[in-house]
């Protein structure tokens, strides 16, 4: 059921990231390909539903003109960031979906190019918003909005958590504590769901208490996902999850799980979740048809089997 | 006496970016860290130069509130501009201005995640130019200068020319017409000039049709620089120039020079910066003191022997 609505939903929104995507032309030519060929080796399209989500929650209203680069901008710096996670001097990641990762395809400078060109047109497209309007009370929301956008994408956040979990990596597993694996999530994962429910909230107009209350969703959320990740590497199905299990232990990595133990891991991640659901429902809105969305959309992340 | 003035003007500039890079702390400081050693490797800082004399022109105000965030923001452009440039699998260069590249220094991940950061904290930093102000005017002016920022610095501009310049280095000498090397050197390089001058101009309030002549200088300055530096690798003193000349016959690379000999070459640096000191010349403050000390700064950038 929330699994069709969701599959409902990506298609929408593969259409709203479509028609922000740069034409292939001119002599720059490939870096365009490149680019496009990152987004259309598809995702879940997750942030861009929780912000559009959280935007008609409060809203209600038709979200085109000011909601919609925003969406776009925050599924290029996802796919950015995956873009250079999987370079050799990174993760090293030959393929990812099943599909050639972009530096594979392309080769790596221009594997480098397409998250750089990925991340600057982030910008450029989330930047367009200011053209829907000369209201100075809507300009400042799309100001704030922006803002949110970097600071959770950069250093305070989405690129604090990677470079974080780069140094992990080159420590013995005993060296890796709790305090790190919280900060790597908290960072590298978290901060992107924060940003993609505040930014909705900003633009829909809500009040400083709710977005504030959303980051609070949108940490516990992120944190809940990721110790999941952690869970289904252990307990997982391969067939669900289409990818090996097992990779974490026979790695000699430090996660959640081999620190605190796969049940303790367990209550953690419905502590989280219940939570960041208590906290949803106390919102304006969380009763109307996009609250009880959001709120089942969370639910399946957390809960998730694959 | 240019020169001295120059570097009277960098110093003062050094300290308005120095106050704009991020604290180093925290578990993520080993970014932080690259980032600000490559901020500090230094340069000619020319950039935000053009972008504050450029205003000052105009404005004659105190720039501090709303331009120094640009000034800081464009200079971190460039500057992750040139880490990523001397990655391995771009140039693969392992020393700048005769210090140690950032990959060589901290590690080629860490090469990337500082680029990576300091093109986001532009935009985080550019984008603290609203704390400045609740009027619709000025948020409309930094609106425009941000959307320039970022156009001119992406796929149709910067990173523009660094793609046709990474697959001009694949072909063949005599694959590589004028049209691409003029398409390299006019987004690679001049692109960045062209926002320094635009954005000065725009939070200065300038009219539409001087940020246009701007555009157009910028445009005739950046491609006389870079065709005087082709012309330079030939006639230079390594001396004076603190590098080896020589090296694009050397390497077999098609330059400027090499396509329409080097008469012509000093033939069109004279003829674009003679044009672009003459549009500059009908810009309203172009005599007063700042308007003399760009014309000068042009022509010291387009007639250098170094």
């Amino acid at each position: 059921m929330i699994s069709e609505d969701i599959g409902k939903k990506a298609k929408i929104i593969d259409n709203i990231i479509e028609s922000f995507l740069p034409k292939e032309e001119g002599p720059a030519k490939t870096v365009m390909e490149a680019m496009n060929y990152s987004i259309h080796a598809g995702g879940k399209r997750l942030r861009p539903m929780l912000m559009m989500e959280t935007f008609l929650m409060f809203a209600g209203e038709d979200p085109e003109k000011v909601l919609y680069p925003f969406m776009a901008a925050i599924e290029m710096i996802h796919t950015y960031s995956l873009c250079h996670d999987d370079l050799p001097a990174m993760d090293n990641d030959e393929y990812r979906r099943g599909q050639k990762s972009t530096h594979a395809m392309f080769g790596e400078a221009m594997g480098i190019l397409a998250g750089d060109a990925l991340l600057n047109y982030a910008f450029e497209t989330a930047l367009s918003a200011f053209d829907t309007t000369t209201d100075a009370n809507r300009m400042r929301r799309i100001a704030y909005a922006l803002s949110v956008l970097a600071k959770k994408a950069g250093i305070y956040g989405m690129v604090g958590g990677q470079v974080v979990d780069i140094k992990a990596e080159e420590k013995s597993a005993d060296e890796v504590t709790m305090d790190t694996i919280k900060f790597i999530h908290e960072n590298k994962t978290a901060a992107m769901i924060e940003s993609s429910l505040m930014i909705g909230a900003i633009l829909a107009g809500a009040d400083d208490a709710d977005i504030k209350t959303l980051e609070r969703i949108g940490s516990d959320v992120g944190l809940a996902f990721q110790i999941q990740d952690d869970i289904l590497d252990v307990t997982g199905d391969e067939k669900a999850l289409g990818k090996p299990v097992g990779s974490d232990e026979a790695n000699g990595k430090t996660t959640y799980v081999s620190l605190v133990g796969l049940e303790k891991a367990k209550e953690d991640v419905a502590a989280l979740s219940s939570n960041a659901l208590s906290e949803l429902a106390c919102l304006e809105g969380s009763v109307n048809e996009h609250g009880i969305f959001l709120k089942d959309l969370i639910a399946s992340l957390t809960y998730r089997d694959r």
